[in-house]
């Protein structure tokens, strides 16, 4: 299948998200196992690590060995998470495609993740906007707006301070910025209104949507952000993951069910739902006794299922 | 809060479609007070039973008792689940607002489910709506087309069959058809696409949208339909239920978690969250050791959350 008939990218972000969340530590070998499962399943975005001091994340701490491995397969866009410029210029020396920075809209959120204000946060970005274009300037660079639909420490977030942060990300030289639902706060209607306005804001540079199943909204609000014209997802496979930071937050939206659901509905992600349950499997192994979520994988696919909306 | 500023009908069917999926059986005294607890909510139209043989389903033999009880409030719609005229005529006499009668869509859930083709079921429908109308005319008459979306014994179920069978009863005098995702197969391309084609085609007494959560996309799938204009959704608290027939398929759309989708987005159910947690607990002391399920009583509502979508 070619990526040119791809209408919905799924930008999977369980071996960077999924595993920096849980307690377990993968090894490197299981992950470059994963890691190619989903490529051979069709996945061409993969979140493999996050760059930071390896006695906060352990399970980070072989971030650029990961990124060396992704980046044997030619058409995987690599993606790394880094929180600061140090985390910058350890992924774009490791070699990745791009990188991903979480701001959060809330400023309680901001200073809990990162102990930075979003006015810190902004400079920060203009440092390494600065050094990307000084020594790595293919490299993308991606804002995803963290608690664009609410917070576990202040509760609502204005919409328009997220429009606001998303504006200066641009401003700054920001590729694109997409909106997080951090902590399973958000709903359709609200998903729809918000990423109307991005892309009202800051035009095609609108990204991704990552959205949290915590209350069980986690694909209505995909429906919803496709609905509204969003095309690349951010999902974990198993659901492994969330963000440590927000109390009572959990749970990122199932990449084997979102898959489903667009392949249902007849829209191409380009990835076999067979090929993703075997890399579901070799997630399983590289983490024996951890939870693995997904109610497609358990109820299995419908009786005659075929893609494009055949049921 | 009147019944006229409601703006979407949550049809509770856990007393009927969930106590009879399950082993257990809930004493009368806990059914009561549960439909009481689900009342105290704003819940105003509750499925309690069904009137079948109780050498087959000894969870439903206190149906009559338990229409009785529900009529002590004065505004709440009772339902009941009938398989035939005789079960029509029993929910008839124990005194019910309504009637409910599944007819499948797929020929061979028809024969599984009820022995009976789904012509006979039309024929079952006449002398149904024949002893209505001599008796008890105010009593109204909804059919749910069940395995609507496909089948987990025949695989797909096609389109023009459903269309064809929800014209035939309504021919036959049927006051409203709903269709039933019976086997969690539907996806929200189809559930539009089927929902605009029902309306196409029987008008205004195009009934409730009745989906399961077995693949995950139950809250989706209750949104898609909710854009194509359905206002009338069951649901079951804690999705207890399923339908025993249709091997694999489990998972009524959970109420608790429907009602904080819609009132998140700030449309109307008249259902109070807080009350309907109580509701659940109600539930809960009268199903020990059952599991009992829904995403937004165990995250919690989100902080600072109020309706009218102010998160």
């Amino acid at each position: 299948m070619s990526n040119a008939s791809i209408e919905v990218l799924i930008s999977e972000v369980g071996p960077r998200d999924g595993l920096q969340s849980i307690q377990s530590i993968m090894p490197t070998a299981n992950k470059e196992l994963w890691i190619n499962a989903l490529y051979q399943s069709g996945i061409r975005e993969i979140e493999v690590a996050s760059f930071v001091p390896a006695k906060l994340l352990p399970q980070m701490a072989d971030a650029a060995d990961v990124v060396r491995y992704a980046k044997t397969f030619p058409d995987l866009t690599v993606l790394a998470l880094v929180p600061n410029l140090k985390g910058a210029e350890a992924a774009i020396q490791a070699g990745v495609d791009k990188i991903t920075i979480p701001v959060s809209a809330s400023a309680a959120h901001s200073l809990a993740n990162v102990r930075k204000t979003r006015e810190e946060m902004i400079e920060e970005l203009k440092k390494i906007i600065g050094f990307r274009n000084a020594h790595a300037p293919l490299v993308q660079v991606e804002v995803g707006i963290a608690t664009a639909f609410g917070c576990t420490l202040q509760g609502m977030v204005p919409e328009d301070e997220v429009i606001w942060l998303a504006e200066q990300v641009i401003e700054v030289g920001v590729d694109e910025a997409g909106l997080s639902d951090t902590t399973g706060y958000a709903n359709p209607a609200q998903i729809k209104r918000l990423f109307k306005r991005l892309r009202n804001a800051i035009g095609n540079k609108a990204g991704a949507a990552h959205l949290h199943n915590t209350r069980g909204l986690g694909l209505a609000n995909c429906l919803a952000a496709y609905e509204e014209g969003v095309r690349s997802f951010d999902s974990s496979m198993g659901g492994l993951g969330g963000c440590p930071y927000a109390p009572g937050a959990s749970g990122n939206v199932v990449t084997e069910d979102l898959v489903f659901m667009f392949e249902a509905m007849g829209v191409n992600t380009g990835v076999s739902l067979e090929k993703l349950f075997e890399a579901r499997e070799v997630l399983r192994l590289g983490l024996p006794g951890e939870a693995i979520y997904g109610m497609v994988p358990e109820a299995g696919l419908p009786k005659g299922f075929s893609k494009k909306g055949s049921i």
